[in-house]
């Protein structure tokens, strides 16, 4: 397989944009991509597209041909391909990309994720989110999406102590972070108390435990690594893909306080680049629920199990702990569009890794990690960056 | 790029499956291929999707995980990954799946094909097939999916003289192979006569233009080529792969009478391959509508512009014509389950070459290909299949 390389990044605000379309946040998040790149469309040899359900928020499917008409692009009549797998549809269309290059099909290629969720009411967007889950043995059966992850908390809470208070400190953390991201959604910063006093959605998890419903699309442009000097002043490396299933209902699961998607996802990605966890200093994961990111920071090794929400709370997951984790603000605070988020993580991590974070900069970053995930951890793909020394 | 073969191939029945789930024949399909390829679970390396619309058809996303939970896949922890390009899903995902070997990142991958249509009403169903189209441009303004493609008709009559007599000849013509198809959804054979006097959808286009509404699923089993003597007795190998795009909404194209996403994505592949349009003699195209495989024998270079009704109705395109097109009964006869669709295509390719197809085996069939088309030529993929001598 062929080495390859990130040269282009391109991220839409994240947010309620009631004035733009599906199409408009996937083109404009695309060309962002391009002119970082400094390449132009006839150059482009593929498009993949990660999104959930565009089908039920816009009633549109076929959305990676739409969005290769209105960039444009299908004026060169490339390939046009959505990647679904719910929330891990972005970090899958990367995947696939990644093997578009590295088989040596195609130089370069555009990965996009675009969702535009907030076309819908709150109910139906609850709905459309739920079909990430077993729809016969969950959603027919009355749990909500916040409600499978709050039978993890409680199961998390009762095993290894994790507090009420650690799980509030994540969101505490992201909304930090998300402060110092002007792409974000909410760029406030909260006390651990406006968590702890928000209304509960789903008994542990409280509002502010939830990521948002959010429109927004990021791209990115890779070609093989050899070619990346051309293009970019500092082309970030694409060196681990991992990929992991698991049962699609939470009750299958051998535990569900351990994503073992995100474990074996991570260890294959670990694998691939020949790296290990203490390389990584910066880490984007899949906090849609405060929960979520405990849980990741552990089954991806950087911490041990039942030691996430300590970690947590001593900041060691801090912009300046052991490992930066969701330094964008996550999907709790950069906010969720669902298929956008797996291509954001990776727009956060090359930001990273170039040294042009501003703010949020994490002092010397050179390799990061990205961790998306579906529905409750049936799907998960892990991947590691890293800039050239 | 590894060479790939196929060295196995399942497939439900299709119809009216109202007594089995989306679940059950996506699972029934994969079994079948598996056991077709004499492999057994834990040799499988990865799992591809092809499905359009299961998000609004049974309410669920999500569906690659899905699919290897409920075959036990997801034991092992595979990567699954639906693909989507409405009725291109199933080629795209055999695409997605010949990258994923071809690259070396997996050696043993299933593409399954899966879509439960009837579940929902008629009306429903329609709309849900209209989320191929553009949903600003066509749908909303309340062009039919079947709408559109009598507008290909008019103008196809127009320009080349095509009548409605050689329109009805496709549907005859895949009818009379359907018959001798134990697995299609109709099994009976029909005149002109019933065609010209079937009730009007859209003029010109009447019922037994228009491909049904189906259940169903289809897989195949990949690997390394130079594996697949230690799986098949005659493994086949994809020699070639072609996608390519267009404008979602028709009126935006070059000329309705021609899917240039077709003529490219078949150059595509035959260049990959090193043949000519005269090797192939068998192929499976996507005739959801009778001027669908008019457009598609024209556009893949086997008949010129304007030739392809004088061309079937002198039976140039039957079993024992120049070239068999649908020996399956294409989507008309065999039937059209979106997403199993591009994948059922291979499923026959391989039976023909294989020398399986019983009644209605092709003579001497060395090289087959597909084509399988999303919305009204959005996406094209195309694929060509050899037998080694």
């Amino acid at each position: 397989m062929r080495r390859v390389g990130i040269i282009g990044i391109g991220i839409t605000e994240f947010g309620e944009l009631w004035d733009s379309s599906f199409r408009k946040i996937g083109i404009s998040a695309g060309l962002a991509a391009v002119e970082d790149a400094n390449i132009s469309a006839e150059h482009i040899d593929a498009l993949y597209v990660g999104n959930m359900s565009a089908g039920r928020f816009i009633r549109q499917e076929h959305v990676g041909a739409l969005i290769a008409d209105y960039s444009g692009l299908a004026k060169g009549h490339i390939p046009a391909t959505r990647v679904e797998a719910a929330g891990a549809s972005g970090g899958l269309a990367l995947r696939q990309g990644f093997l578009a290059v590295a088989s040596g099909m195609n130089d370069i290629v555009v990965v996009g994720g675009a969702e535009k969720m907030t076309d819908v009411s709150d109910v139906e967007s609850s709905l459309i989110q739920s079909s990430a889950a077993d729809q016969e043995w969950e959603t027919e059966l009355g749990v909500t999406f916040a409600g499978l992850h709050s039978l993890i908390a409680t199961r998390h809470m009762h095993e290894y102590g994790t507090t009420r208070e650690q799980l509030a400190d994540v969101a505490v953390k992201n909304h930090r972070h998300g402060s110092l991201n002007p792409k974000a959604q909410f760029r406030r910063e909260i006390s651990r108390d406006v968590v702890l006093k928000s209304p509960m959605v789903s008994s542990p998890l409280r509002m502010f435990d939830c990521a948002p419903s959010s429109d927004g699309a990021a791209a990115v442009v890779l070609c093989p690594f050899e070619m990346a000097g051309k293009h970019a002043e500092m082309p970030i490396e694409i060196v681990g893909s991992g990929q992991a299933s698991d049962s699609l209902a939470l009750h299958h699961r051998r535990d569900i306080c351990t994503m073992d998607a995100t474990r074996l996802a991570a260890k294959r990605a670990f694998k691939m680049a020949g790296l290990r966890q203490k390389d990584v200093s910066v880490a984007e994961v899949h906090d849609n629920f405060t929960i979520s990111e405990i849980l990741a920071i552990e089954d991806l090794g950087f911490f041990s199990k039942g030691e996430g929400g300590k970690a947590t709370e001593d900041g060691r997951t801090a912009l300046e702990g052991d490992v930066a984790v969701n330094s964008s603000g996550g999907l709790k605070a950069r906010g969720d569009p669902i298929g956008a988020t797996g291509v954001a993580q990776a727009v956060e991590i090359v930001t990273q890794l170039r040294g042009k974070a501003d703010e949020r900069q994490v002092k010397d970053a050179s390799v990061g990690l990205t961790q998306n995930v579906g529905g409750t951890g049936a799907t998960v793909v892990v991947h590691l960056f890293r800039r050239e020394m």
